[in-house]
This record gives C-alpha cells, sequence and structure tokens, in this order.
C-alpha cells in the first residue's frame, strides 16, 4: 500500500533546491542525496573512518580552511579546485590517511543543499545508493516525517537522485510497519521511476543528462561504484556545520 | 532514439513555477499545461468558439474586468470566486452564451505559470489532453527549441501535468522527422512516466495528490473528461495578455 493517506507519518521528495520552499517543515528528517557525487564520496569517506566533515559552499571558504592546515577536497563542475589536494570523486576518499582526519569539501550541486536545510529544526542525514538500507534504517527509528531532497544538478531534476529518492521511499513505507505513506506527487513519480530502473540500474542512468556530463569530463569511473546497493553501514548526520558517522 | 544528443531542436520540461528561472531562453516554444483544470478549460472554450480569454491572478484583477462588464470566471482552491458567474470547471465553458465573447479567468495555478512567461521573446501556447495532437503538430511548425512547462500545485510537481509534459515531448520525438531531441532529465522522467501511465491514464492519476483533492472539494467530474486524448483541434496562443485560438 504505497499510496495510501494512512500512517502517522508522511515521505516526500524535493527535486530541487529551488524548491525547497515548499516541502519546509519543523521536527522532520530530511534526507539529503547527490549521487554523483557529494554524498557518495562522503559515504566513502565516513566507511574509510574519516573523522567529519565539514562541507562548505564558497571557494573562500576552502582558502580559509587550508590556511588552517586542514584537508581540503573540492571541485567546480568537475575540476579540482587550486586550493584542493584533490577532487570529489569517491575514489580519493579512500586514502588510509584521511582516517580520523576532518576534511573539508566543497561540491556544486551537494553543499549548496545541505546549507539550504540548515538552521531548520530538522534532523539532517546524508544518503546514497551505497549507505540505502543503513540511512533508512536510522531513519525508522526517528519516528518523524521525511523529506528527501535531490541536490540536483544546478537546481534542475536529477535523474540519478531521483532514483534513488524513489528507492529511500519505497524501502521507508515498506519497511515501516505501516508507519509511513505518502500523498505526494513527487514521491509517487520517483518511486515508479525507481521501480522502471531497478531491474537494471546502470542500463537506465544511460539516459541521465548528468550521466553524459561526467563521461565528458572523463569522470565517469565512478559511476558503476555509486550505482552499488548497500555497501557502506555508516549514516552520516550534518549537524552545526559538520558531518559526522553516527555509527562510528 | 528518444535520448539522443542529435536533433536541431531541444525538448525540456519544467515542472514548477519556481524552476522557470533554470529554463528561460528566447525564441523558445513555451508549452504551457495545468491540466486538472485552466488549460484544458481553455481548449473547450475555444472548442466552443469562445473568442478570446484573459487569464488574470489577483482577485482585484477579476473584480476590476467584472466591473467593465466581462463575463468573469474564477476560482481558488476549488472555490467560485465571489466575483465570478461561474468557476474554472470546463463544463463551464460549454455555455452557448459564451460563444464570440472574451472571458476573464482567474486560476490558482494556470494564472501564474502564463504569467511567468510572459514578457519574454518566446512564443508560449496552451496544451491539454484534449488538444495534445493539434498543440504539437502546431509546435513542429515553429522550428524552435521547445520548454513544456507545468503549472503544477501551489508550485509543486504535479502528477498530471508530468504525465501531459511526457506525453507532448514524446509526440515532438516521434513525430519530428529527427528535428527534436533532449538530454534534459526532467523531459526523460516526465515520457516515462507517461509510458507507464497511458495504458490506463484512469487508474495511474488515480494515485495522483490533485486527484485527491479534487476528490475532497467534490470537483472530480472534469477528469475523465480532462483525460480525453485529442478531442479538441484548437491551439490557443497567448500574446499580449490574451489567448486566442490559432486555428479560428
Amino acid at each position: 500500500m504505497i499510496y495510501s493517506e494512512k500512517g502517522d507519518q508522511t515521505v516526500q521528495v524535493c527535486y530541487s533546491p529551488l524548491l525547497w520552499p515548499v516541502f519546509k517543515q519543523e521536527n522532520a528528517v530530511v534526507l539529503v542525496t547527490d549521487i554523483f557525487r557529494a554524498t557518495t564520496s562522503m559515504c566513502t569517506a565516513f566507511q574509510n573512518k574519516v573523522k567529519s566533515i565539514i562541507p562548505v559552499a564558497e571557494v573562500s571558504e576552502s582558502e580559509y580552511y587550508k590556511e588552517q592546515g586542514f584537508i581540503v577536497s573540492g571541485e567546480r563542475d568537475g575540476k579540482t579546485l587550486s586550493c584542493a589536494e584533490f577532487g570529489n570523486s569517491a575514489f580519493h576518499f579512500m586514502q588510509p590517511r584521511l582516517q580520523g582526519k576532518t576534511v573539508i569539501m566543497n561540491t556544486t550541486n551537494g553543499t549548496k543543499a545541505l546549507k539550504s536545510v540548515e538552521g531548520s529544526n530538522n534532523q539532517v542525514c546524508v544518503g546514497a545508493f551505497t549507505n540505502l538500507k543503513a540511512v533508512c534504517d536510522w531513519i525508522l527509528q526517528q519516528g518523524r516525517n521525511v523529506i528527501i531532497f535531490c541536490a540536483g544538478w544546478k537546481n534542475r531534476f536529477s535523474m540519478e537522485d531521483t532514483l534513488f529518492a524513489g528507492a529511500a521511499a519505497e524501502y521507508l513505507i515498506e519497511n515501516g510497519s505501516g508507519r509511513y505513506h505518502t500523498i505526494c506527487d513527487s514521491a509517487i513519480a520517483a518511486i515508479d521511476l525507481w521501480r522502471e530502473a531497478k531491474p537494471d540500474l546502470r542500463q537506465y542512468i544511460e539516459k541521465a543528462a548528468h550521466r553524459h556530463r561526467l563521461r565528458k569530463m572523463g569522470l565517469d569511473d565512478v559511476i558503476d561504484y555509486s550505482l552499488q546497493l548497500n555497501i557502506h553501514t555508516c549514516v552520516p548526520i550534518y549537524e552545526k556545520n559538520e558531518i559526522k558517522d553516527i555509527m562510528a
């Protein structure tokens, strides 16, 4: 019974930072996703026992932290920032030297999404296909309304983020013992797209625009990696401008 | 070959007036839709030989036109405005007395969408399932990029508008002799949702949130009517604050 009006908690999907104002709530869980690449890279970092990640939106902020001696990662439109030691590919976050350290991360879309939800009285967590089950199981324990917030691409609807949103919405509703429901058209559409895509996610994502952008930039090495389900058990929580793995 | 990067003209889909800023273009055709109910009612009006429709966004505008002796229709949240002779149901626009007349129309979402695109150097046309083929055949003659603009529901993504967008995008690409393509994720998602829905559109739309809203307001008599394909041959064009049927 996905399309029920019954249940205590609602699940909604926000497709773009520009749409956030119509979803804004108090006391909700906001699940932020940016599959290619910020949130998949964050999950990878925490699985590699990074201590925390500070997401920043401005290049000047990255430069500031660099001067303070922090490890700085970041890119704009797929290119590594000049002040950064490495870009945002998940593979960079597997380096053993990052264990126990705080990393400053500057991303085109993911940071913007995280910053959008800042300051509200919500719990903000970070999700990707790689930690889908872990983050959703944690959400199920919170007993709150859920908004899945897609970072998108430069404020546009993004297929891969939407497919993740559909997968998460389906998981919450199916595993929530009837407590979760949705009458949100965006959530319904995301679930239906996910159900069409999941038999062959890699093939389906070939159609997505961001896929073409990554390929043009020669960065599509992370795509297969990013589409793996449940290889990570971390639950990154964003609080007071810092992301930490609550399972660590 | 729906998902091609080839072709001279692009087809994009904008899901909400809030997203319009990222789609804004010059010299495009903008196809505005608000299936339940503004654009279906507009098509019905033109099929009934209404001379023109002036869409307005503010109640004060409706009152102004009322004082000038115009026929005024309009509703807010499904309720007829006190200054209006009738609401926005398509059935009201079948009255023979409206033939040859100008009607002032005030709607919750549709007018807002039309007003959003005002002032750009674009051609703006009005579409619904009822005039899908007519309006798309006209668009194919224009040789311009196309943006399908969903009015949505209070700035939210709306399933029925998205399904129409998918149907129109599919039609343009399949009937455009290879001239049209899309790499827009929103367009791809709309086409896939439409392909899932079209074998039984009425059943699929049962899931949509706006469907529930209309039913609660006792207005769902127009739903079956609004989901009929190609019963109208009009092509309403919005220019200088007035909508006229270019086929009349």
